[in-house]
């Protein structure tokens, strides 16, 4: 069976290319790993991409053909194809990315509202270095040397797929994709599952140098990591029993894994907590638009 | 199996919602019909589609629920749902559609690769009705009862699904939807092909008033059907030896079909000639952007 995953980014929505902020090759990356990273949370193994490109009319072909071939290329290199799409023109540039991945069966895939009370709450790699990179690009922090894994980070994201299919083979009972900030994608899921999601920020992961940023901004290590986007990682919802067995599938593929909450009984939605055991509301990135 | 297609929509390039030219309803209906037409083209089955929504900011929640309800009325009709989708900020009404249908296996879908030499050249339905009607609308040609078929055509094209599944089954070697115009979708499956296809303009069948709102406008009876666009009706290339099972085929369907042409070796592409068998040179809708 198939899974279709759709993602838009426009310009001045969700990239900017003037000054340098985003290069075509950029936008063509991130818009498929943001496809990718769709049929990554569903335990999909991603087969053909549908790219439709609004391009302005300033828009020279040199860069149409470098934002197609970076998309192509990270395709390729997670064993997915560009197998068709639309070209158009439009007042800026408009990146519509159509993802169809596979699975053998749907028993094989996970969706948002499986997760029961009593699961653990897990997250893959390290969150925070897109709002880090954000905020070093928009000057409100120093490009120090804390700052270039960040946005190495950012520029490039890596949508997980073998680790969500290694998930949903180890049984995880829901799964999202952090796009929209861990705040904002947590609440999603225990929404979707009728539970409440715990979530511990003191226990997120942080990607190299966001702690110097924050601290820099005069905000708190995890704020970055729970509300800054598009760090592409997997959040997911296990049983407690599988604890051992998913440490050891990420493991044995070179990625690491946190647990960072659990799920209990309560209004669907996020709790998140900070440090010292308070309670927290973060505004994500949900109604930016 | 299931195939994919997608087409994007974007205001000022492909409908203007200024001056009622276009409503919401009937852009949500005419992108659905984009989508499901291509798929009706391959003889698949139409499953679910997928909508990229960008909304400019002052465009009402009220509007953007007309447009989706409008494509999904089309779908429901057309026994596909739409499963999913993304909303997104745009400086412009944006709307990218993906439709996923399915067919038991590939040999039951046609490509625009198959045409062979000999074969007929076939058309669905009749065309030059929403050419004729974008004629009336930028007021070249007078509102008069002659234009009203072709207005309420053209506003809300239907997907030749049955008709393209009748088509595939009965043994057409190619087949195409018109999109971009006769004379240029042609031109496609011939290079598809690698053959020419000869097209007797003469012989098109013609959308009611699209003669007279050719007459008024000095143009040749055949001119707006062949490079008008948008009709969605399905153009095939088939077996001398179906032309009869074709044509009880759609009669069963309530349809029409008329053959057109016929398939030669040549250089790839498309011959068109008038009713004297002069050959005649139209530029399509292919270079719009």
């Amino acid at each position: 069976m198939c899974v279709t995953s759709v993602d838009a980014m426009i310009e001045g929505v969700h990239f900017r290319l003037a000054d340098g902020w985003a290069s075509p090759a950029e936008v063509g990356h991130r818009a498929m790993a943001g496809a990718l990273s769709d049929l990554a949370a569903m335990g999909a193994e991603a087969g053909e991409a549908y790219l439709v490109l609004g391009l302005p009319h300033d828009f020279s072909e040199q860069r149409a053909l470098e934002l197609v071939r970076a998309a192509a290329a990270l395709a390729s290199s997670c064993e997915a194809t560009i197998a068709g799409g639309d070209v158009v023109a439009a007042p800026v540039l408009t990146v519509a990315m159509t993802a169809v991945g596979w699975a053998e069966s749907s028993e094989e895939l996970v969706g948002r509202d499986g997760a029961c009370e009593g699961d653990l709450v897990g997250v893959t790699g390290r969150l925070g270095g897109p709002g880090a990179a954000l905020a070093v690009m928009e000057a409100r922090a120093t490009h120090g040397a804390a700052a270039e894994q960040a946005l190495r980070r950012a520029r490039s994201p890596m949508p997980r797929l073998r680790e969500g299919r290694a998930l949903a083979a180890a049984g995880v009972h829901a799964m999202i994709d952090l796009s929209d900030g861990l705040a904002t994608d947590a609440a999603h899921l225990g929404r979707a599952s009728g539970v409440r999601l715990h979530v511990d920020l003191g226990a997120l992961p942080l990607e190299q140098g966001v702690r110097e940023i924050s601290a820099e901004l005069g905000l708190a290590a995890w704020e970055l990591a729970a509300s800054g986007g598009e760090d592409y990682e997997l959040c997911f919802c296990a049983p407690v029993a599988e604890r051992e067995h998913i440490e050891q599938a990420m493991d044995a593929l070179g990625g690491e894994v946190s647990w960072i909450g659990e799920v209990r009984a309560g209004p669907p939605g996020v709790s998140l907590s900070d440090e010292r055991g308070d309670l927290v509301r973060i505004e994500g990135f949900e109604h930016r638009w």
